[in-house]
This record gives C-alpha cells, sequence and structure tokens, in this order.
C-alpha cells in the first residue's frame, strides 16, 4: 500500500494518475500550499524538500516526479506503462519526463516562484513576463519533435502521458496560445476522456 | 559504438565519466560554446534542443543526463553502476539524479544563464546574487540527508557519483564554501582518485 501526498494542480497530479492507471492500492493525502503546510515540521519530517509529491512505501519515501514514475511502472509491470525490456526505449521515456521536469516545468515555476532565484519584485516581474516566451519554446519544441501521437511515445500509453498531461494544463495559465498546439491539444482531450484521468480528478 | 557530445565544464562530464566507468567503446565530439556551436544549424540537426550532452546510439539520440546515465547503467549491467534488480533502490538513485538535474543545476545555472528565463540585465544580477544561497541550501539538503558515503547510495558506487562529482565541481565558482561540506569535499577527493575520471579529465 502507497500513500501519496499531493496538492491540487501540482506536477503530483501525473504521479497520481500513474498509480491509478498501474492498479496500485495506495491512499492520498493532501498537502495545504496555502497555509504552506509543505514547510511545517511534520511535513519535512517525511519530504524534507518540502515539495510535492511524496510517495510514501513500506520501504521509505520516494520523491522527484521521473523516478516516482518509473518507480510506478517497474513495479506493476502487468500494467505497461513503460518499455521495461528494451533499454534505449526506457531511455527515451525517461529523457522526455526529464525534459517535463528540469526544462518545462522550470520555465513555468518561473511565474509564481521567482523567490526560489531572486530576491527583487522588479526580477519576479521579468520573469513572469518571459513565462509565455519560454513554456511557448518548450510546447514548440514537443508539439514539433516529440510528441509522436496519439500518446508521447506512439501507439504505446506510457509515464510520458501523464506527465505531459499534467504541464499541458498549465498552458492557459502560463499565457501559452493552445491553437498552436494541435497535437498537444489533442493529446490533452485524448487524457482528459480515460477514466482513470477522470477519477483522479474527481478525488483531487 | 556511443559518440558523445560534450562540452568542458558542464554536465556532460557525467555521462562521460559514466561511459568510461561502464567500459563502452565510444568517441567524443567537443562542442565549441564560444562559437556557440550548440545552436549551429548542423548541431540543431543532431539535438534540437541545442544543448550538451547528446548521446548518439545505433538506434538513434538520448538527451538528459538522468536518461543516459540509466541508460548506461542498464546497458552494460556488468559495471554494476546501478540496483537494476530493485525497483525501489533504482528508484532512489534516480530520484537523487533527478534532484541534481531539476533543482540543483537550475539554481546554478541563474548565475550565467538567466536570459533563459528572463531579459533585463538587473534581474540577472539579482540572480547572481542569490546563486551562493540556492546552491548552498542544496548542497546543505545534500551532506545531511542524501549522500550516504563513502558513495552516494552508500557502499556500492553508482551514476549518481559521476553526477554528483560533475556538479560538486561548479561549488567554488558558484561562491559555496565547500569547508561547511565535509561528505561533499571528501566525496570529490574520492572521485578525482578513481583512473577513469582522471582519464575522463585528461581527454576532456
Amino acid at each position: 500500500m502507497f500513500k501519496l501526498y499531493y496538492a491540487p494542480s501540482t506536477c503530483a497530479l501525473a504521479s497520481h494518475i500513474a498509480l491509478q492507471e498501474a492498479g496500485a492500492a495506495y491512499t492520498t493525502e493532501r498537502v495545504d500550499f496555502r497555509s504552506n503546510q509543505q514547510n511545517s515540521p511534520e511535513y519535512l519530517a517525511i519530504n524534507p524538500k518540502g515539495r510535492v509529491p511524496t510517495l510514501v512505501t513500506d520501504r521509505g519515501i520516494l520523491t522527484e516526479t521521473p523516478a516516482m514514475l518509473a518507480f510506478i511502472a517497474q513495479s506493476f509491470p502487468q500494467a505497461q506503462l513503460a518499455p521495461l525490456d528494451d533499454a534505449f526505449a526506457f531511455a527515451q521515456v525517461q529523457a522526455f519526463n526529464s525534459y517535463l521536469c528540469s526544462t518545462v516545468h522550470v520555465a513555468h515555476a518561473h511565474k509564481l516562484r521567482g523567490a526560489r532565484w531572486a530576491t527583487e519584485e522588479s526580477t519576479f516581474a521579468d520573469m513572469k513576463r518571459k513565462v509565455p516566451q519560454t513554456v511557448g519554446a518548450c510546447f514548440a519544441l514537443i508539439e514539433r519533435d516529440m510528441l509522436r501521437g496519439p500518446w508521447v511515445m506512439g501507439e504505446p500509453y506510457t509515464i510520458c502521458d501523464p506527465y505531459l498531461y499534467t504541464i499541458a494544463r498549465w498552458l492557459e495559465g502560463d499565457g501559452v496560445d493552445l491553437a498552436a498546439l494541435p497535437k498537444v491539444a489533442d493529446h490533452r482531450k485524448r487524457m482528459s476522456e480515460r477514466p482513470a484521468v477522470q477519477k483522479v480528478l474527481a478525488e483531487e
């Protein structure tokens, strides 16, 4: 039995969907960002990074979405959420997720999390102004070179799909025009029709 | 036979060391950042992200350090660079590498790569001022909670070690006091004594 600490509208959604798709036995606990619960002594004792998601397993906790997604795929091989027997294909899955984590999510975070990297209000405003351009450029690359369709890796549905879906839901808020991204828009619609996704969104 | 595109003093060093430790057959090609070769049409045709590292394999290219490191470990199991038969232990390895990629490297990048996320000179200066604090906080967490010693994952040497070493080499330049990080300092020294590391550094 796993326990997932999450907050709504965060990247924790990707792991939540993957757990549901995998048929895993899990419970969830919501972390209240408005009261800064992620930095409370109780939560920091669980995850010293003060972030979500955190996955509690019987062997300890896991953090970092790409690692958690690969773990879920490997722990539930029957769900076929990654090409586990093909190191190159698995690396392509991981490269996509690593790009989302270290480039796309980071670009997005400059809208509201500028205080992670700077101090001045004028800096936060400057960062915020560039988000439509930086996130837009990331998604233009995804649209053109990465998203094979219908799913990220082509025919097989993988752990790339809930992660792309999670971040693509932020596009309007980031000021990126979804009309210029027809494959991404189609992917988002296709994801939103999956029963696992609908169940998780209703829960969150 | 692999081919690694790299630039000196970048995170490509981690994959370069891992290839060497794995006993892989590979060649290297240096990308000249001073002439902005990473954004030349020729290089963008190989890696449209315009970054290093890029690993060319006979099945296509791979990018993103955490994905490449896991691929090297899985492709050369006899080198025992990751706990491949234990999904939870493998996820811990991946979580560490994902943290380096998406949090520590990103914090460091605000020193010289501010133009990725903003436009104003005053912003770049503000970002730069905070780097000692942000990178320092990342490494304080690594020192306290992550680096088990003697290697990142304890007794076994894994793909976490060349990656930590690569980023820890930037600490002085980032204005972080290594004296406050005795375990990290010891790890860096231990890494620098490995024959594979010495060979790769001489090559680069």
